[in-house]
């Protein structure tokens, strides 16, 4: 049957426009979205194609993992094997021994007891915070975290301090004189420019005000550490009893969903207090055989991780010999300010049209005023596609975005 | 490298247990299971094999879509044609055309001008609620709605009054006089019990204060309505302009992900403003790619919902005439009452040793005081696995489970 032959079949729908009864209750959208029109915030979707040339770097796939043979073939095996979805929650008919055996050596890879695999990352993020955080405790927050962990505090019913950006001095003020628990919630790298968050100075505020470190290592996982063990790992905080990871499957793994690490009685507790692991269906084996395939192809092959940033550095290097205002990266991240939204949609747009793929992240993304153009290196790039890339966002650069120009 | 290499390279990684400085922050885990346990409310999660003989009625791949062969090799191939993974937000680079389609065809389908994909139903909820609910805007939640749409709820930041289950008197009287924008939220089918919502009275009740109406119907499409098009397709409300639906494909559809359906201005307004729409990877392509299939196999075997509710009605009638307390279906599900948390527990280990998986609900998957198992009607089931059902669950019944003893 064709779309609209399905269309015809459902029968008596109404047409959703101005004028049938009902149609003013959805009117303050359109006003949002003049309001949104006029600051340069709408967002619209580009659907691409399989075989599309451009060459990405607006993904999050830093390894070059996604499309890897061994990586696509474990996903479509896991398909067939296990069926298209795991058929229900985690707790009932959706935990599969593939499930257990990605937890298993995700754990074991970035050196923390045990782990649990949720649907994606975003539900893992929510998860952890309001599991570990709840009535009565305290959460202090970075000011720059993840949408997913300013939710997952929203929802923990605890008490929450918003701390200033990376500021450890600041953490301990917050955390000073609390009484009952306390949890420092924090991403492990900053995704839109790719900056590292102190760690160990963080790790020894929390240890001195008896408070559990929860740190968000979905940009670190496979990018920082020893063979990409991640931003714990590097900072040697891996597997301490007062430390929860949470990773993403979707990024240097190339899949979807994600996990919590951390001591085994935290990930029990999880298991049956984490609205988001119980309440949603299981990961779709096929993401959790690709996941899987895909860190043992981090384990086989550990020199990925130093060569993405690498082509990181040398991205940053170019672009800033061409007068461009690139941020040094420290991760797999270079960020490029642009002089307004409307001028950082059109050069990303100028990019796309020179065949280059490259984010443009504008409010509510980043912090108001800001505007950015992020690239996101991978560890497959060429020396050629290198070129490519700093030539198209060179050229396209637009009136203004260059240094003292 | 195996898991146990895995974990050495991992370095300086510290053993959780008690004793170690900084062990005693998770202490408060230990407690709270404890008190778990004694309420007999402790998970525990039980790995499946995919060779597995256990006849399933606990899962929710309510018409047998989930490894029907033209639904594993959909999934499949389209993690060979696209990638593990969708490598990044939908914004960014994780739309695909795949994508574009499933949203094409699945709003066609179930009759409303436009839909959206998430990562998962649980994150469609969030984001239905969130973004249309708002501050200033009033929500009205039905008081047996499902996690996500009460986290939904916690995180849209509006004045929200729960009102008594399935009551439209009591959502008239919490609407009336509202000023702004108001929304009334609730399961099209309450998964527990499989209860259907009194949506044509809902609906009368929003159009008369200008609220919008937000159903869920995960349990409903594939099971209700000409043909499986769901809940408000059967209240002849789909497409209405003051309606929005939300939809999952990890049950009926027997993948992962979730969807929601509206008005296309509507939907264009998630695009900017959802949270977990804009910062979380897109669905996996196999995902898509699986409910795609499942989906065009719906249109074509129109017959498979009436099958589900004839098999769900079936099994209840025989439960009944055993003596136990089975609910009448409405929908997919059968639900039976126990005496108690741990009799459930028992009980459904009973029907696991007798070769039949059912679920086991106790708090907080239900209110407190409520335990049940409750079994799926799948369109697949013969008649011997109906009746090895039946025997299963009527021997293992506990002391006290029957009507009168």
């Amino acid at each position: 049957m064709s779309t609209e032959d399905a269309a015809k079949a459902a029968g008596p729908a109404q047409a959703a426009g101005p004028g049938r009864p009902g149609a003013e209750v959805f009117d303050w959208v359109d006003a949002a979205r003049r309001e949104r029109e006029r600051a340069g915030l709408v967002r619209e979707l580009r659907p691409r194609r399989p075989d599309a040339e451009t060459l990405d770097l607006a993904g999050n796939d830093y390894l070059g993992l996604c499309r890897h043979p061994e990586v696509k073939a474990a996903a479509a095996d896991a398909a067939l094997r296990w069926g298209a979805g795991s058929t229900g929650s985690r707790l009932v008919t959706g935990t599969t021994a593939l499930h257990a055996r990605l937890e298993a050596e995700l754990a074991a890879f970035c050196g923390f007891e045990a782990g649990l695999v949720f649907a994606s990352g975003y539900a893992a993020n929510l998860a952890a915070v309001a599991a570990l955080g709840g009535p009565g405790g305290l959460i202090v927050s970075d000011a720059a975290n993840h949408a997913s962990l300013i939710d997952g505090c929203r929802l923990a019913r605890s008490e929450v301090v918003v701390a200033p950006h990376a500021d450890p001095a600041a953490f301990a003020k917050a955390l000073d004189g609390h009484r009952g628990r306390a949890l420092v919630v924090t991403d492990g790298v900053f995704s839109v420019a790719g900056a590292r968050a102190p760690l160990p100075e963080l790790a020894a505020v929390c240890r001195a005000a008896g408070a559990g470190l929860l740190v968000d290592d979905a940009h670190g996982l496979g990018v920082l550490g020893e063979g990409g063990r991640g931003s714990l790992a590097a900072a040697r905080l891996a597997g301490a009893p007062d430390v929860v990871a949470t990773v993403t499957l979707s990024k240097a793994l190339g899949s979807q969903g994600g996990a919590v690490l951390g001591p085994a009685r935290v990930i029990r507790h999880l298991v049956s207090a984490a609205r988001t692991f119980m309440f949603d269906t299981g990961l779709a084996p096929a993401s959790a055989g690709g996941a899987l395939a895909a860190l043992r192809l981090l384990r086989r092959e550990p020199a990925r991780p130093a060569r993405v940033l690498a082509v990181a550095r040398e991205l940053y290097r170019r672009l800033a010999d061409r007068g461009l205002p690139a941020i040094a990266p420290e991760t797999a991240v270079v960020a490029v300010a642009a002089p307004s939204a409307e001028a950082a949609v059109t050069w990303a747009a100028g990019c796309r049209a020179a065949g280059v793929e490259v984010g443009c992240f504008r409010p509510p993304s980043v912090p108001r005023g800001v505007f950015r153009l992020r690239l996101t290196a991978r560890a497959d790039l060429t020396e050629d596609q290198l070129a490519r890339a700093v030539e198209a966002v060179a050229e396209t650069a637009p009136a203004g975005a260059r240094r003292g120009g």
